[in-house]
């Protein structure tokens, strides 16, 4: 038998927009006994779906609890209840410190909500960060593989560890799709972004060619197409021509770092749907 | 007999907060056969005071469903039924035109979801201004005059025209107890702030002395205790040694401006409760 | 003969960088018994490039003055004294107000450092606004003709004013490079710029979709390729998920309007040097 | 007979405004052959000071050149040659890890243009995490000692490691005047900032009593009046009323250490010169 869960979880519900859902689902609540502490709806306008998020007190069975949504709820329904334990993550990682550490340093001090299980790297240059903090590290180079062979034997480790999120925490090597596939909306990277954008190799090059003034770091979730998926947090810092395209670089990861770990705290407190290609963040 | 509302209204609600609340408001809309466009609620956890803003489509009659709502609320709620009119505006300035233009040229283009009924100045140098856009404009001088005789004089021409918030469009004057209290939480200024803040006069002359790398502003309600009201938006700009005290303050207006207007924006859509001493903000 | 300059100039010199030029410039002012009030330099170390603003203060005769740098200063160097006088403008518009409004706001204040000379648009929407202002309005329809026929009656109109600067104040119309050609880096543009970009039709309903968090305006020079000269100024919004296309949309005119008003006054004030596809900006 | 030295230079002049200064700068430059890589001037108005830093290269032997400099300044100069070596420092701080995290991770990947000689802590909590860097941590509670008693023994064990600067990251501590002066334009201090400010004790809590919507941080030079120093760096981050008192404070965390690290990095590569209460900045 299940224990009830007492104290504070979260209920996330989406389906399809009708009448009367948020009536009928805090009539369950209200059936329960349970609290609503915070609560926050979405329609989506355009595909008329809704979204609600709820932090709810109180003691019940997950199982009936669900099971009494689904009642009153449409066939479509996704009904989730976290009890908001922290997440289990793995980083990978390539050369650049500055998003790793951030988030070794979160962790150690119980920031983060999640529990980083390891990190990965193609490279052996943050061995030594990630070993001061206590922290498995794994590292697989590409050298003499092939994209699909060095990926099958990443794939192998993060499975030993199954890890609910993985955070690509400046990991600079091009994902496949069937990498990708393993862990849909549960990949979380980090990239530079401009005003205005620059497509092909070495972006802070052309951004220093042009003269921005404006330099960016988006979080996002990763899908089939690289560096396109649903945006989760982005942030920008100034920049001007008296930074080389060195220093507009140092600018950038100084925002990537904050705005990765931003990210991260609204995907493990469970405060963000992916719908399409989009993000609901509740915060 | 009263038409009955269609289209969208918002209903707003406070009340102390209690199990079951919103499943209660939400029968009673259910009931009425209400759709909910947009709900947003939140608890202050401090007071447990709860807050609801619901955007609402459908026919009803107003009075009916306030009837209806207040039957399963506490006595204490305040309900109120908006069908988002333009609301009626008097706005306050003295020689700066900033916001004054601002306000003006969105009103001019139905931007401001408001009738800017008239232009009040203790100077005339904004007369021309506020004519080429075809609002009146009235010249109330202080000189001479005792601060609460110039306030009778200033109340007069306002009671004539029954606004329903008064905007200090950078209205060089301080307000007494009395002349804020005919128009509490109606009235709505913009004044600069510093990180840090300076007291005393000359606040830009100090932020130069001192090298001040950014100049804010702060719109909000006036209370009794001037510049102490509920925030309702801020934002800032950023400056360097580089700035003059009188280019600190051109940064500054620049600022100000944007944030009047969107703090206008907030308040005349009603996403704004007032809360004590501060701002509850749906937005 | 022509009178001595006093008062404050701008001393706007660039040459290929070689030793001893920053010795020899002000050697050459310290004989003329010019005071320097503000210096700039820039060396732009991809090209070896020397940029120098200086204001001086004092009584000289400018062709006198600019033929002594010349004496000390490689052959390549441009030399340009400038007396700061308000610049000859002419603003192009389409539909929308917000720049349009801004501008002509800020130059019935003084405070652009330009004289508006006339408002051209391709629309009748805007006239009765500029007329508001008393600046002449330009009504030239793109119907029914050819782009080279529409744009040889803009550059007609334009020529009668013979502007220093021609801004495009949401012109929403492409030019093709042979009227770009006619006012090389004298022709300003303000546009919508996303993190990361969208290319294509409808860059809000994509950024909509792929739920942008910010959202930017980047004022720049236009060249033979649109929207690719080099930039002036940026600035950014946050936006969420809540924000609609079209609020997104407004969003981004309130950043715009300050950008292209920030971009001008550096422009107009001397303060921009352009060097390839970027600029130099000394603020 | 000290070597020649190479490579590049910082040259840092200030003293009184009076013509023709720059020229006989570098004329000196000039004539010692020696190369401007970069120069930046500011004369402050009010008082009609100059400051002068020029990154120069070349082969020089210091005493000479500055000797050379004496010869054509105003008596008053203060000449100052860097060879841009790493700083030594010592960091102060208390409970909190999140400006003491972020300087040892800079720290440890050779980022801060600094070497950390030490941490001094009036607690143990931070020890741990100063060890995993291999940094000497010095544990000195103030229980049971008087502010003067404590003040010695920090001032002791300072002494040992003569630190150029000392960096108080979150030490919350106040500081004598006679400790102050020990490190007169040598001590930085964090510290949050608000949007308008607020006195007294529970900072954090009365920012929500208001609902501020901004909150930001400010780096500066400590002096005999506690938080009131040349400001070096600020920058700020957005909140609303759906943060916690608690969740403002994380918010600002973020933005301190962000802010506190930019202001070494100016310090110590020497882009900063103190004039009365203020910073002048060549960034």
């Amino acid at each position: 038998m299940s224990a009830a869960a007492a104290s504070s979880h979260f209920l996330l519900i989406r389906c399809p927009d009708e009448a009367g859902l948020i009536y009928k689902i805090t009539g369950v609540l209200y059936a329960y006994g349970l609290n609503i502490i915070r609560n926050d709806e979405f329609v989506e306008r355009q595909d008329t779906y809704f979204f609600m998020r709820t932090e709810v007190a109180g003691t019940f069975e997950p199982a009936d609890l669900t099971e009494a949504l689904r009642q009153v709820l449409p066939a479509a329904a996704e009904i989730r209840l976290s009890d908001n334990r922290p997440k289990r993550i793995v980083l990978l990682a390539t050369k650049e410190h500055h998003c790793l550490s951030e988030l070794l340093v979160r962790h150690a001090f119980q920031e983060l909500n999640a529990h980083v299980l390891a990190v990965i790297s193609n490279y052996e240059v943050l061995a030594d960060l990630t070993q001061r903090f206590g922290v498995p590290f794994h590292y697989i180079s590409h050298e003499g593989l092939s994209r699909p062979d060095h990926e099958a034997v990443v794939l192998q480790v993060l499975a030993q560890y199954q890890p609910e999120f993985v955070v690509l925490a400046k990991y600079m090597r091009i994902l496949s799709p069937e990498f990708v596939a393993h862990y849909a909306n549960r990949l979380i990277n980090i990239h530079h972004s401009f005003l205005p954008a620059f497509v092909g190799a070495s972006p802070y090059a052309q951004a220093y060619e042009r003269g921005v003034k404006i330099i960016g770091a988006t979080a996002h979730f990763v899908n089939e197409q690289l560096d396109q998926g649903p945006i989760i947090a982005q942030s920008v810092i100034p920049v001007d021509h008296t930074h080389s395209a060195r220093e507009m670089a140092q600018a950038g990861r100084d925002v990537e770092k904050i705005v990765l770990a931003r990210s991260l705290k609204l995907v493990f407190n469970e405060q963000v749907f992916v719908h399409r290609n989009k993000s609901i963040i509740f915060d």
